[in-house]
């Protein structure tokens, strides 16, 4: 089910739900409002902690992969968070199964590269903190992810042994300030990266001061990976 | 003194030397080969230990600066280094006091700086390594520094201390399995830094094995805190 809830500035906004295992997810996909014969790499955004697939960022990444690059975007709510609010799952804890969260990603991914005008080919993802923790395990199992921007996380020791068996090329962001997540945890997910070309930008401040210049090299970096990517 | 060594693919090389103190030091300038009415911002390079002022990566870096942005770029042999070999002083190792340096790189600046078609404004310093440790002084007592790149480096005390008192944007470079400086003396570094505007790039290899895309990093940090410099 696709429908569409906004088109500005050349983005086309459409909502979508999926039913994966027990549960039904609600997204949304961004693709230019013109339709071209050239396919489009997707990238897929995970939201953080408390947030939702509308958050200002997420919105923001979506529109400026769309505006800049001609990608798709796509964001899910995560369990507990957004249209899932659930008194039973507080925002911020997602206590799923990582098999879970792996699956709605990929359906997610199944669904879009299913609509016209959306590549089949390599895809990125781009998610911080609890986008991190959540992302990392999918980033590890999907094959069709072929660039991730991920960071901001490493308090967990499942997140940081599923690091171990991503390949593809990674930028992480290490905020050296932050409040939440310890520097030498955040530090040492990205000594986990299997990958053997990952880079870490790191930038003062706390958790929530990533820099605007972390949201242009996310969008270098997509570029440079999956723009030549084949459809 | 200014004499032409080489001018080839639109880069003019010149050779001069300084007397700084007891020292004499030789230098080289790379500037666009056709003059404009533009003056160029200028942006020094230091070497790294047992290295030299045209060492591969150095004239490499001035090149780009020159054809890429249209600046111009300085290299001084560093003491014992170079044509200023000193069986007494090998390589790599520099125990002249860090005003001796300061000093060779702010003469270099005012000889430069007094050529023509060279801006007089804000001035960019890039060093790694060695090329970092000694650097550190300068950039932290020269405030004609707008911009440095700086990092692979951290072992000394009077260098880190030195550091608290930058001020200038940084791009900080770490080899994340640097085995000539270990990382957490590197890291200790880039926090030292006390500029607000500060950014660490960390990718994994060895202490040599900057990738390619950190210096196409520091040619954009350099084209953007000193192209728009006041002349």
């Amino acid at each position: 089910v696709l429908e569409t809830v906004v088109d500005e500035m050349g983005v086309h906004e459409r909502r979508f739900t999926l039913d994966v295992g027990q549960e039904t997810v609600p997204g949304l996909l961004w693709t230019p409002s013109t339709l071209t014969d050239d396919p489009r790499p997707l990238v897929l955004l995970g939201h953080g902690g408390t947030r939702h697939k509308r958050y200002g960022y997420i919105l923001q990444m979506a529109r400026r992969l769309v505006r800049h690059l001609g990608f798709a975007a796509a964001a899910i709510d995560a369990p507990g968070h957004g249209e899932r609010h659930d008194p039973a799952r507080p925002p911020g804890t997602v206590d799923l199964p990582a098999a879970q969260v792996v699956a709605e990603w990929k359906a997610t991914t199944d669904f879009v590269q299913g609509q016209p005008g959306i590549a089949s080919g390599q895809i990125g993802y781009w998610g911080l903190s609890m986008g991190c923790s959540l992302g990392v395990p999918f980033v590890a199992a999907e094959p069709r992810v072929g660039a991730a921007v991920i960071g901001l996380s490493g308090r967990y020791e499942g997140v940081r042994s599923a690091a171990r068996d991503i390949t593809c090329p990674v930028l992480f962001l290490c905020q050296w300030d932050d409040e939440l997540v310890p520097r030498d945890d955040v530090l040492a997910l990205f000594d986990a990266v299997g990958s053997t070309d990952k880079q870490l930008h790191a930038n003062p401040g706390r958790h929530q001061d990533v820099p605007g210049r972390e949201f242009d090299a996310a969008e270098v970096f997509f570029r440079d990976h999956l723009a030549a990517a084949p459809a």
